[in-house]
């Protein structure tokens, strides 16, 4: 059990919206501040946000940000998934990031939920979140067993040699 | 063990070449009278296809032909493979088709074991193989184990409830 993630309540000042063109620059800045990401993982982040901000959800990327609720509101996190195609009912948590300033807020928690719920709604069953069994995601991991997911699937030595794949996954109600 | 895939010596007078331009229509032809793929997964084989023609290798797919060594030859079947983004020398064997009339002719295994020696080549330590759980598949799944391959994962009800998705895995010498 996580304190940190299961006891904060959600601040009720955030609101969760779609992606703007303004984001892009936060979102880079969020990912980069996060360290847990080398410059190709930045590089796939930003390719998702430019090709949804390009074709919207036809790209199969669908974002979730996080702001605040006022006018020029800063924004704290973001979320990009989709469909996985060839599927029925199976989606993809690509990304989940909130920032680090942010963190231990219940923010992740407020974002996943609502991503939870989204997922539902477009006729998903199943959330999948592949993540790396490196000790820098072991924070990451220990929020998705808060929140239900379980370890499905172990790809030993995928992403290189001594690192793992895991492949967390929820079935939604 | 699989006599089919196992006994059998390939043909001497098979090639494998590039993709070609001309490849398509053939390509399509295969995949569908395999019987193993609804119209969408179809339609997924032939975007490869038109990404690998439009731009080459630098589409992540990587097409390896199987035809007849004469003039104006047959194809018999095909594999498309390529690296798997953000990790160091895994690699992902797409789609491996052999023409139903020219199966049990050690074909498959020769397609196989040219893609690993690609992979190889260019660098790759592992080849991953996804297929289904389907009943449709188990000669699929009995060629792969005859070839080196063991079951790395599986995720349960991944294409559909009752469908789940395996993952099989060989490490590249």
């Amino acid at each position: 059990m996580n304190k940190n993630f299961h006891e904060k309540r959600p601040d009720p000042k955030m609101r969760i919206r779609k992606l703007e063109q303004q984001d892009r620059d936060r979102i880079e800045e969020m990912v980069i501040a996060s360290g847990n990401f080398n410059d190709v993982e930045i590089a796939t982040a930003l390719e998702l946000v430019d090709d949804a901000l390009e074709e919207g959800e036809k790209s199969g990327y669908i974002f979730a940000v996080l702001a605040d609720e006022k006018e020029h509101a800063s924004v704290h996190g973001y979320a990009c998934y989709g469909p996985v195609p060839l599927t029925q009912g199976a989606w993809d948590l690509y990304w989940i990031v909130i920032d680090r300033a942010a963190q231990r807020k219940g923010l992740g928690r407020l974002l996943l939920e609502y991503v939870e719920r989204d997922v539902i709604k477009r006729g998903g069953r199943m959330l999948l979140i592949e993540t790396s069994s490196q000790e820098t995601y072991s924070a990451t991991i220990r929020f998705y067993e808060t929140r239900g997911y379980h370890l499905e699937a172990r790809l030993r030595n995928f992403y290189r040699i001594g690192d793992d794949k895991l492949v967390f996954q929820k079935e939604l109600a």
